[in-house]
């Protein structure tokens, strides 16, 4: 692969990304996530949150003031926008997913529309036809959208409207997160500004290393791998907890599972429990935006990330916690 | 080494850099380049453009609004400074570097002391001192501090105000841009606000390689035999326009020379000249700031960039279009 790689992959790369793994990736996420993307519209970024970053940082510097956010989230995330200037509205989310009718006045909304992180509703179709349809831009985060297992994958949100939503992945549930290789796909009326702001991305070597394993097939076999190992976890973690009486929720995709409890005192309770255990459980207040109501408590726990051999360890831990 | 890792070197790097590459940074920046450095005020970022964006927007959070900048440089990172909110104001470049007298009003400034870019001057002992006691911030652009060749190597200016000097370095011209891997040198009080900038760096592998190449001796190794083969490079370039009696300028360190001529048009008569032969020569009105006098007129001649074997056709090239 070196030895056929041009000497200009030695050089200062493109800012947007190498032209081979910018046409490797629009061929992929057509096929595997229905997105509108043409080479030329995809950006390659380092990861989630520099994608992020840069996005926030280009809709700033185009006048944007107001990002809406889903109630429950990422409070690294909310934090970069912040750093960006933007200031943040929470989005209600319920059992159809987040209300984007609240976004009303934001410029921009960051959404979760497969698979909400992290309470695990998908986006209802009336919802996704109202997003589309939103006067503002929307950041799609399709985090694990790769990652469905008991129904048809859904499709990106940004196949409805191309011209508005800011599509973006990564290979960190699929590979490695420590390889910081990501994509945003733009609508063109944006990709200026959003280049602007692209000063930083993955070693040329690294991107020519994901085209080649994206067009030799490589990739979507490591994805059904790994979709595989993941359902397996999933399933293990359901049954333990079925054993115990409990339910896990927001299970159809991704690599993270919700148990809701009835109330606050319950989680901060068992959280603490298994602090004592050396287990660290997180609970949905960590995920709550400043400003959302305090409306849902819960544990939310993680599949992914033991490995193979340290699993059914984590997981008698987390059942002797959880064993009332 | 990769058996070696630990597994968190595949998850989410810590945003500052791998903790093993900013020790071996440290222990290799006080060796080399005479800079004050501790681990805990060293981050990691994907290269000088990177660092500069990143650099920027800490200071632009941070109140500052004014960046000097040296008269000649590059384009690229002016035009940074400003994607980043900082006005500009071009500081005159002379024999003795940058005046950074005129920097007054300022909140920082960019600066290249030990090899003016492009114009290759060394900053004057003198000069190094008004830099150090100056108010603003420094932004040091160490771009090729390890590439002098006819004397001791510059120290770093940082060495001389570490509170008031970032320090920015990268493996671009020891290794290959391409890795997008460099690092910067931060006082205290400003690395809160250079670390919330930080949303990309390289990967994780890349940061452990690196640093097992520092620890092993190797990058010096590899340093020496890049410092060999650019000086050699250098002096072919010398002693072939020396037999057309020009004179180069600025070749007591880096990859490139100037060739001063008595005037603007000269210069863009043999730009034209190398275009209709299939060279591309870069004159310094090119990297001159925009607001600056126009008071010299010449060519940059980089020698790092054309591999060993494509060399002697392009000095040959260049000398028959300087042929008068």
């Amino acid at each position: 692969m070196l030895t056929a790689a041009p000497r200009q992959l030695l050089d200062y790369p493109d800012p947007r990304g190498l032209e081979q793994l910018r046409v490797a990736l629009a061929g992929y996420l057509a096929r595997v996530r229905g997105v509108v993307a043409d080479p030329g519209h995809i950006v390659i970024c380092a990861g989630f949150a520099h994608g992020l970053a840069v996005t926030c940082a280009a809709l700033r510097s185009s006048g944007a003031a107001t990002l809406a956010v889903e109630a429950y989230g990422h409070q690294a995330h909310r934090g970069l926008a912040q750093v960006q200037g933007l200031r943040l509205r929470p989005l209600p989310v319920d059992g159809h997913g987040a209300l984007i009718g609240d976004a009303a006045g934001a410029d921009a909304a960051l959404l979760t529309p497969a698979h909400q992180f992290p309470l695990g509703v998908t986006l209802h179709p009336q919802r996704r036809r109202e997003a589309a349809r939103w006067g503002g831009v929307v950041i799609e985060d399709d985090y694990d959208g790769e990652f469905r297992y008991d129904r048809q994958p859904v499709g990106a949100l940004q196949a409805l409207a191309p011209d508005h939503v800011i599509y973006a992945g990564t290979v960190s549930k699929s590979l490695v997160p420590a390889l910081r290789l990501g994509w945003l796909v733009v609508p063109p009326r944006l990709l200026d500004a959003v280049a602007a702001q692209l000063t930083a991305g993955p070693s040329g070597l690294d991107q020519l290393t994901l085209a080649e394993f994206i067009d030799s097939g490589g990739y979507d076999r490591q994805i059904r791998r790994a979709r595989l190992a993941y359902r397996r976890r999933r399933d293990r973690l359901a049954a333990a907890l079925h054993r115990q009486g409990r339910h896990v929720t927001g299970i159809a995709a991704g690599l993270h599972a919700v148990l809701e409890l009835p109330q606050a005192d319950i989680e901060r309770q068992l959280i603490a429990r298994a602090r004592q255990r050396g287990l660290a459980l997180v609970g949905l207040d960590s995920f709550r935006a400043p400003g959302a109501g305090a409306d849902r408590a819960g544990l939310v726990i993680g599949y992914g990330h033991p490995p193979e051999h340290a699993y059914t360890t984590a997981l008698a831990r987390l059942c002797a916690v959880l064993d009332r």
